[in-house]
């Protein structure tokens, strides 16, 4: 089946809004085995969406547009959708009493029948959580969709009607499975190098390697006639990369390393204090995202001044004065104090020069001690990351929540 | 000037990497008058580039294409190219050059002549930070440019070579000068009314109004044939919307909230320690994220268990016991108590139930108490926000710093 999508909307053409419908349609549709083969992006002016709609019917036997179905007059895809397809507009009584009791229930006096015209011989497509519904129709043999541009209406109106529509007229598409594996630690060359030849000659597999700064993300797709036959080999894939990655691999799907590390936790019912230096806040912050980190997020302290290294965290003078904040014996103090001063299990501790300014011949910009003080040991290392500051502060947080992750999972 | 742009990249088409390329250069030709009208994305697949290529050139006077000119065997643009056109592909003496010198800088020796390739009877767009030049040709009266997909390495080629390309042959294409003002602390629908009717009649200026969670971003958009004219008329829109909209305005351009709030502690040379429970070290994640923050960012504490706010803070355990961690007494406790531990000219804290759990009857998720302790008073006020877990934490830092905004400079 040969799909295209449409994005309309003048904000996407002219780049103040960058479309994310396409992608999540495509992403979508590829679960059930579609593929989108184009995609195509006009403003709200109707002649381009007429020409557009015109040109895509007789290479698609499927069109999805996104967009253009609001209530104000700039929005003109119905009537854009009639004229392409020798259509009338008309007033849809069901539709009309949708948006009429939708508005009331938001207090809203401002309903405008604007929304209820649909174009002849189509079918309402339901929009659970707004006004702006949508509709289909086949036109020479070209199932046309009509769905808001709203993501979160767009995606359930897609989900709830628009492939149901289409996994049932398409049965022997086939069935493609996707996992996502994410990496922290290696370069994309040495994933590469691992990964060489993984899949070659298995055609049923396919795996793409995608830098996502810091992070690496493996996709994997497995594809097969049955839905038990793709997932066999799509956990064989995964195994098979797994077992080349190893501990490099710090979650799966769409799991962060912060939700990772707080997994952990929970099951080790461990506690933890974070003292930061050049991060700033950035490591407590992204551990606290995750719900329920209170039970193991005891507190954090950002010492960015020397007077609250010393006060805070206990890091003696002698230290401060003889190697600098930014050494290996601050960040242990720091970690070591911190945790001690909180009563918690560990203890870990950054500190470095972010920049642009602060760097010197000895110690340049991009220069990080990470410390993790814990009742069985504690480790201390230096890092020289590249980069300007946000990149050194990014890098700092992911490598020291990397250490937590490694420490608590023992690898 | 008609102009298309044409996306290509299998990742793009089946949505794992989201394209912000044609959005960036609809953005950037606007600023110079030229308006992007349609924007096609295909994947790595010959024939399809083929076919977009062929089907945009009668309907453009120019095609801006990005992507697939890297050096593996996906990467079939160039290809296609000229196929569409009637080209052959030959290997560019000057371009095998620039690959081998550029490869072996990086000091890699996987230098191929593969992307030396280009249609005959076409240019080379010069390439400063990659491997990946483009090319630009003529085809039936239409301008043709091949850029990388690379972001940065694309947007430096667009402006170096592509645009002042165009420009010369657009002489009078008028101008379009675009300001941003962002805004903080009103709503769409309140935005929406104080600014109604601010440039009806006035068609040299356009306005768009666009939510980016919490904040709200209005562009203004001025014409005019002669630059000067365009700015005069910009001046005097950002004028009208400042004089409408006062101090919600937080910033101008691409300023964010904790730039402009560390531009004012420079000016009034104050100094800043905060103590937060809720939001998790995001605050002080967010100012140190400025470059120089360290003047007058002292410290942070990350409080999230009572004892910590008890032992770091001083906040009397009888307020812990009777009012509650959440509660207008104990968010005053730890402004006024960060700020004597740390000396600092101001002390600010935020305590509160970012959910998912937590909440109560009386103190349910998303009630937050925001204080700030100064030289000259200290103002406490309790919060309902409403969203989840992220969204508290978000609308909970950006309150606290538009709090320190204001404060600052004295609005």
């Amino acid at each position: 089946m040969r799909i295209s999508t449409l994005s309309i909307g003048s904000e996407l053409i002219c780049g103040e809004v960058i479309d994310t419908n396409a992608g999540h349609i495509a992403e979508l549709l590829l679960g059930g085995g579609l593929h989108v083969q184009r995609h195509l992006t006009v403003g709200d002016h109707e002649p381009d969406i007429e020409e557009a709609l015109g040109e895509l019917a007789p290479k698609s036997d499927a069109v999805i547009v996104t967009g253009g179905l609001g209530p104000t007059v700039d929005d003109v895809t119905a009537l854009a959708a009639a004229r392409a397809t020798g259509r009338r507009l008309v007033v849809n009584e069901a539709l009309k009493e949708h948006i009429r009791s939708f508005s009331a229930k938001l207090g809203g006096g401002h309903a405008t029948d604007r929304q209820a015209m649909i174009p002849t011989k189509s079918t309402v497509i339901p929009n659970p959580t707004g006004t702006a519904c949508g509709f289909h129709f086949i036109h020479r043999g070209c199932f046309f969709f009509f769905l808001p541009g709203v993501p979160s209406e767009m995606d359930r109106m897609l989900r709830e009607t628009v492939l149901p529509f289409l996994y049932e007229r398409v049965p022997h598409r086939g069935f493609v499975l996707t996992s996502f594996l994410n990496v922290f630690g290696l370069s994309e060359p040495e994933v590469d190098g691992l990964l060489k030849g993984a899949f070659s000659g298995n055609s049923a597999v396919r795996m793409s390697i995608c830098v996502t700064f810091p992070r690496i993300r493996i996709t994997l797709r497995a594809s097969g006639d049955a839905e038990p036959l793709a997932r066999t080999r799509l956990q064989e894939a995964a195994d098979l990369v797994r077992g080349r990655l190893g501990a490099a691999i710090f979650s799966e799907g769409s799991e962060t390393m912060e939700q990772a590390v707080a997994g952990l936790f929970g099951r080790r019912l461990l506690t933890l204090a974070v003292a930061e230096s050049c991060t700033g806040g950035l490591i407590a912050k992204r551990l606290t995202d995750v719900p329920g980190s209170s039970a193991f997020f005891l507190e954090g302290a950002v010492t960015y001044s020397n007077a609250a290294k010393e006060r805070l965290l206990g890091v003696p003078r002698a230290i401060l004065e003889t190697r600098g904040a930014v050494s290996s014996e601050c960040a242990a103090a720091m970690a070591a104090g911190v945790r001690a001063a909180a009563g918690s299990h560990l203890g870990l501790s950054v500190t470095g020069i972010a920049g642009p300014d602060g760097g010197t011949d000895d110690k340049p910009v991009g220069t990080v001690f990470i410390s993790l003080a814990a009742p069985d040991g504690s480790w201390t290392k230096g890092f020289r990351f590249g980069g300007n500051r946000e990149d050194v502060r990014t890098l700092t947080a992911w490598t020291a929540l990397d250490w937590l992750r490694r420490y608590l999972a023992g690898c």
